[in-house]
């Protein structure tokens, strides 16, 4: 794509390089990725502050009403979500009529979509907000559960989101480091500037539509392989590399081959992203042992590829280390992206919010490049 | 939003405007808008052309393919569509679960959602948006008949999209009038250049989600009142207006009280909406008894905007007939979004196509206008 004038704006707007990059599409006060530092702010903390120390509620109570909570208003925040875990019956039905071999990610579109059809009316409202980031954890577990033969569990209201989310995937109450792991990843996932999936939400939110509506196509952009839908793939890669020492001799390989290196590369970081150094540490914490493998994959792939493809500055995302941080947890691959989404939800939520705060439709123009005046020829003389 | 400077990118791009407006996001052959001209182009036929003596199916074919049929590849779409009017059974379930008070637009989100949950895999094709075209007036039919305490039909094989769609609602064969009237209707509404929710539906395509995950996104911002949520609040206002003597009075008051005239302006048409001309035609046509009210409305808000609004220059959109039209086919006021839907998503699948075959992520940039470098307290000294 190169500089065009539009038709309804005489100034031209350039575009070098497609896909909206470089281009601002918002104003807004809840995060900052800044790509080439390398930092990642949350409505003015940055994130190194945030991931080991803040649980997820904080983060939610930061995203949502712009500072961090007292000690008050977050046991405030943690009742009011803890009092919106349910499910109406008809709800808990539709996903007990999905099939076991539903992607959790459609399960998890099609329940919220269904859930927002009976619930929700009107425009966004924090206490939407809270009522849809409180069930993403129960359509979840729900459906995982069923699919394993289990039943759906009811949540334990003394747990927090992080805790209760995997005591309703395991029935089990969780161990304090998987709680403080989960905690992290989820305060790490929760925003990230005008990633493809809040653009999705925020321009849903534009046109005066509802907040399950902007959800529910959030979910759909966070499923590309190009955006959330791929951090599986970085442990069947390491799964498939299986020892220390087919290390070398796999991603060599990979690289010679044209093959792809799962987890490394990111739009717009152009250098270390700084949520992959807070995960690495967790994934250390986490799983020692496994540990081993995934940094030696990490630490050669980055010199074999400046090795073999110069100039080419790759940096590993936050993908690589989510997988090993959310496998030591016993997640199933399959749940990583739906896990992601379940952080997300908090920045969805959030834009959502300011969007239709401050409100103009989003609806960008077109560069037509097919034919004009083509002469019709009616059916019968086709 | 004034001149900014995207970190990325070290040219400014200007978005004086906001909303993206004036700003190309996408190159595409399928359809241009010309907002200065009043002029709407499909793949190279101006919409006049179409709009009369042309089919959906046969404006289908040419967003898809790129030309209109012969006589032979329309049977042959036409045969494909119908061989695809099927519901799974869990899917129809699905739809029984949903209270009757649900919008039809949030069943039609939820039962698409349901459907390519268990039956969209892998890469959008060709094949999979004829299997999620056919489908949609299957799903609002079934919806709307059960939310009636009726039955869904089985779809009638010899008739045509528009007919059929016709027949499932009432369960009458329907008259060649309303199929020529909804014809012209679904042709009309098909494509749109880069409006809201075809732009949605292509982020989603961008970060290679699947075609379901593009379409209900796209259903999320044609339901929002600032897109295509809105047409039947035409007839509430043409209602309450009431007669022909009570149109100046009420048009007067409801602007010099600062109220909204409804079907009304355009972000991107200058001049007449090419459309709205074409409705007004068809709705003339349709029921040219409730027509004199509606063309007096017509008539007067724009002659008394004028007088009282002097150079805020607004024109009848595409709403204002659609509700009228619509009307006279005894289609109620929340299918009329719905309907709109039924068309829109040729065009959805054809861009969510068109984006896959030349793909790039589409993810924009913000302007962060949040705190920095805020002192982070640790939650007990809070």
């Amino acid at each position: 794509m190169s500089t065009t004038i539009s038709e309804t704006n005489p100034q031209p707007v350039k575009l070098n390089k497609g896909g909206l990059e470089g281009v601002v599409a918002a104003t807004t006060a809840i995060s900052k990725v800044e790509g080439t530092a390398g930092r990642l702010i949350y409505h003015g903390y940055n994130i190194h502050d945030l991931a080991r120390t803040t649980t997820f509620e904080e983060v939610v109570h930061l995203l949502w009403f712009g500072h961090l909570p007292s000690q008050k208003e977050l046991a405030d925040l943690k009742g009011k979500l803890a009092a919106d875990r349910t499910l109406p019956a008809p709800v808990m039905e539709i996903i007990r009529n999905l099939p076991k071999t539903v992607e959790p990610m459609d399960a998890l579109r099609t329940g919220i979509s269904a859930w927002g059809a009976m619930t929700i009316k009107g425009k966004p409202t924090i206490e939407q907000a809270i009522a849809v980031t409180a069930r993403f954890p129960l359509f979840l577990a729900a459906f995982h559960r069923l699919r394993n033969g289990l039943e759906p569990l009811e949540s334990l209201p003394e747990l927090d989101y992080a805790a209760n989310y995997l005591y309703l995937l395991t029935g089990q109450v969780p161990q304090e480091k998987h709680v403080k792991g989960l905690n992290s990843y989820l305060v790490l996932h929760a925003d990230h500037g005008m990633n493809a999936s809040t653009f999705t939400a925020r321009i849903v939110a534009s046109t005066k539509s509802d907040i399950v509506s902007s959800v529910v196509a959030a979910l759909g952009s966070l499923k590309g392989p190009l955006h959330g839908g791929a951090p599986s793939k970085v442990l069947d890669m390491l799964n498939e590399i299986g020892t220390v020492d087919n290390v070398e001799p796999w991603i060599r390989t990979a690289i010679v081959q044209g093959g792809r290196l799962m987890g490394f590369g990111h739009r717009v970081y152009k250098t270390e992203d700084p949520r992959a150094e807070e995960l690495r540490e967790m994934a250390r914490v986490a799983d020692p042992q496994e540990f081993v493998l995934a940094r030696r994959v990490e630490e050669l792939a980055l010199s074999l590829l400046d090795e073999l493809k110069p100039g080419r500055r790759l940096y590993t995302n936050v993908e690589f280390y989510s997988a090993a941080l959310l496998s030591s947890m016993g997640l199933s691959g399959d749940l990583f992206t739906p896990t992601f989404a379940a952080s997300r939800i908090a920045g969805w939520t959030a834009h959502i919010l300011e969007q239709v705060s401050n409100n103009r439709l989003i609806r960008p123009e077109a560069d037509y490049t097919g034919p004009m005046d083509t002469k019709f020829v009616p059916l019968n003389q086709r």
